[in-house]
């Protein structure tokens, strides 16, 4: 099938890399009704031998170039280090093929912009694997915010730590950071205008384990995110709070992930107050809502596929990569100035 | 009494400000066997009226400096607004007073260093209310970490947000990240050499209601401390962490506070290794030590009242609380410039 | 004031037992509006003192016979060991006096009968002081149930367990027990018909300290409470599961006590489904009202006082604190035949 | 393969029912070095396709009977419903072949005696997957227990609820209250010596879907569960009481399930206390091991083909299988009875 093909035809991937994610991919891939797994590519000829014995009808092949050469692959979704996301994503592209790239997208955002572009131009779908986007409760907070349940927005604040994993070429706010930046684009309509980040790497010749980024936005929301290695217990918790309600989040809860505060702060101008305390508290029930429990990876493999298929955008397109990108290039720069701010580019969502 | 007396003497109080913390100050030297409380000063009769009636061999006065003349008084104790702190503390060491100051000490480091110097130069006590110091808790942890259990220190992190309390004429640094900074300054030896801080005043012609504050020291160690008036859950929550071990306190929790973890990381050199990941883990038991329990504040006055007697330096001496004024005045300062790093001065703890 | 009085004075109240849980009630009738404390009676002097000091204005005495014999007074609360409820308070209603009788109200239920019966030939207020009636988590708790939101009622099952506070004179079912049989009896409409028990004392000579009740009702509501002195952790949870929603009470949460789920069973008559499963679930939001946090022994204390002015019943009178010994007596004696079922008199709750 | 032929083979595993249990079974023996799944036996030829397609190399069969004469087979695992087990796995015994049982082995004691004589007679291994006795954490209670750690062992208290998977064939004691039989037996040297049970079906035509179950001991321990298909959350706990230490053992906490308590009770015969309390608490340190992560369903796999090859006895063989059973049939028979005691037959643990 090429893209714009009328007929409901099944989409024909090829994967390159299969490590510790691209078997997810695979597995993920190979369950959709409107799609399969055609080709799988690695380096490693061993791991090809797994994928062959588990997936026969699936070829495999150490040569990339030979998979995009392949006039039966529609799709190219490419689980490799990040350093060669730019190479293997633009050959892709060159060769016509639609592309679903992990995240980070690239390692800059010249990289990132060139690859939006080259998409752009031969009119391919550029995904960027941003999972979280499409977890139900990401969705959830979404849908709460964009009802105006919350009030004007006043802070994000995200809590993303534990011991382990180690990269070796990305530091942490690549790693971690990178999902709250990918949630915030999501969520709100504002791109970050100024970005303050701290960071440290403990370990000569490693990169930066542990980092807190702040985020400043145009409108007075402020967005912050602890991120780290090195952290005794796993924690994965985001508040958000409006003027009106506010929301926790934690992502580790078995059922209620996701919380509603009635709780908020209002402002006085009363004369009588204006000696006193000028600000209000007011707080009320807590909601927990249910959250659809479907596997992200899944709505995110049906949503690519149906991309492709009808010639839409993703949800997460290249333009919400780059900025991610653009994000992660700020605050690295930050962190190594000792929080020194960093100014972003002023930059509308659809550009 | 007059310092350095030797004579078993109770040590006559006189208490300034019966607003929020002053009646625990007030019920706390009470119940202490070598103290009572001889006088208490406030602006408003009514509220003398309440102390009069509860405790009525107690004297009031709205007059502080007829308190402060008063020859049978030997320490004062100052639970005014902080504006009020520098010009009521000097006045009381004037009149040959030992002085009891809530924290934060003074609003400028410059007041706060005149402080230490003229309670030196006349030789009295300057005791500075960081409470928290007197927690078993805390004193647990500079147990541990003083033993050398913990290894490499590698970071400090804290959460201390909760909704409420807005406060009119202090930041939420001083209301709050002022507790980190003095249990920073009292667990380890080192003093920060540079502040980066964000944060924002959601209202108006409010002070900042929110700030994440960075600390840099020249060993290596980073701290941060994330305080907040507006989140929808109170958390109170430090991590430290070592290379061989690492600490949990949740001040919430009623029992086990203070946990600790058998876990770490090392640091490898095999050149096997090198190509892989260059760092290890370790994962062992957790363990909760029982901590003593007493009331904190009881704790505190205690040693005051034996450093009166015996002319001994407390452990929160206007030095401790001249540091910590020195760091949310660099952090105040960062926080209003984004981000940007401010320097503090080098300097001992024993300076 | 004698009762029905109808201009509005204070009522004079003579408190009986100065040990664990009379002090608080000292304090709280102290602050009431209409009441005051009159006199305080003990065995112990030197505990006198202590009051006296406190509450200068108070009179104290070992008498407890000239306590009652004093026409300034108008309702005796009985503080003291289960074993002197009944002569205690039968003689303060023959003297005429109106009763607050800590629980459980008697050792036995011929005791607790001959109580009611004396208070209603003279007309006089027996209050048995099951505080937790008054907190605002069970009232919302009978709120909602009264307001049929969670549908037909399935089970209540409390855990009541903590490491201490071994009792000489009462059992544990007396001591923590006999919460849920008070909760119990004001949640539902239902009295128990049935009872098993089973437990253990594991020291000899000492009451049993843990203990499995059993409450069997005619609608099909089963009851269940676990009580213990030998847990190594505190907990204080109440499930309640309803047809339609369920309801979780955590007395330890410092928020969120009560959490209302939108969780329900249906029966399916689906020919269909008949071989299959026949019970169906539902499962939806969560919902944390916001609950009334007043101190429940002050909004007894008012109610009692409000009873004895307007001549009205309290809520927990003395046939509610009757039904609880009963559910007591038999509980004990069911578990002394390891879990033999006990039956109870049918009764309606207005007898 | 026959049993006790010594070089070393791969046993080879036919298992009968793919439903829901099965499929782990299958996964699981695949993955042991020493063991193959040799053929699949269902009722359902559409359940074998699946099979076929995940497993080319394993035979599938809806015919029972031919898989048990296939001498080919050495060992039978029996993944089907309860009342199926006794006339399966008698056949399967019958025909040479050692049996690996879902829990509970059978319907009714008779017939788990007769299971266990049969093996006896023929020298098979006969294993019933308690698969709990297999985790980490059992084991480590185990561990802790026989090294007398906790003291005299006082009390065992499990709750174990959620809402939902209602069984159409057996009641929660023989589904949820099994799992504490078995943890009980492995970890005591005890047999229980009566039961008292109480519980309920809410639902007319459906087993028994809540239930409290209290077992007694010669020794003064007594131990209790509390099973229901019917709360609102998720429920896996179990409290250990000693006199010297106490365990806590979360199964639903994702780190540090277990935790050991240094809390204990004393009892004094001190004169000048005999007349106050008699009982003393001790509390200390908590501390939570490391436990084995291990899937336990690969260590009793494992155990299983080490049993036949070496030709040594399960830890969960037939005799543990019995004693459940017999115990979940004194408990359906109390439960029955409302709560009426009904005693179980002495017997040593290797009867």
């Amino acid at each position: 099938m090429s893209a714009g093909n009328e007929e409901k035809k099944t989409v024909n991937i090829g994967v390159v890399g299969y490590g510790y994610w691209g078997p997810n991919l695979v597995r993920n891939f190979s369950e959709l009704h409107q799609a399969r797994v055609h080709t799988v590519a690695d380096l490693n000829p061993k791991v090809l031998e797994i994928v062959a014995r588990r997936f026969p009808a699936t070829k495999t092949t150490t040569d990339f170039q030979e998979m995009i050469r392949d006039p039966e692959i529609d799709a190219v979704a490419i689980a490799t280090p990040v350093n060669t996301h730019f190479s293997l994503a633009m050959a892709a592209l060159k060769a016509g093929k639609h592309v679903w790239l992990e995240k980070p997208m690239a390692e800059t955002s010249l990289q990132a912009r060139a690859l939006v572009e080259e998409a752009e131009k031969r009119g391919l779908i550029l995904h960027v694997d941003h999972t979280f986007i499409y977890t139900g409760t990401v969705r959830k907070m979404k849908e709460l915010i964009d009802a105006g349940d919350l009030g004007k927005i006043l802070y994000y604040d995200s809590i993303r730590v534990n011991l382990g994993l180690f990269q070796r070429d990305v530091n942490v706010i690549s790693d971690l950071g990178v999902h709250d930046f990918s949630i915030l684009d999501y969520l709100f309509e504002e791109h970050p205008v100024a970005v303050s980040a701290a960071g440290i790497n403990h370990f000569p010749g490693t990169p930066e384990n542990l980092a807190y980024i702040t985020l400043f936005y145009e409108s007075g929301l402020i967005a912050h995110a602890n991120v780290s290695w090195l952290a005794p217990v796993k924690v994965r918790q985001i508040l958000i709070g409006g003027a009106n309600k506010m929301i926790t989040y934690d992502d580790l809860e078995p059922s209620e992930k996701l919380k509603i505060y009635d709780k908020g702060v209002s402002f006085t101008d009363d004369p009588k107050q204006i000696h006193e305390m000028r600000v209000g508290y007011r707080t009320g029930d807590m909601w927990a809502p249910k959250v659809d429990g479907s596997e992200a990876l899944r709505v995110e493999g049906e949503h690519f596929v149906d991309c492709i298929v009808n010639g839409t955008k993703p949800i997460t397109d290249g333009h919400l990569g780059l900025r991610v990108v653009e994000v992660i290039e700020a605050a690295t720069s930050s962190m190594r100035g000792r929080g020194e701010t960093v100014h972003l580019p002023r930059q509308g969502k659809s550009v």
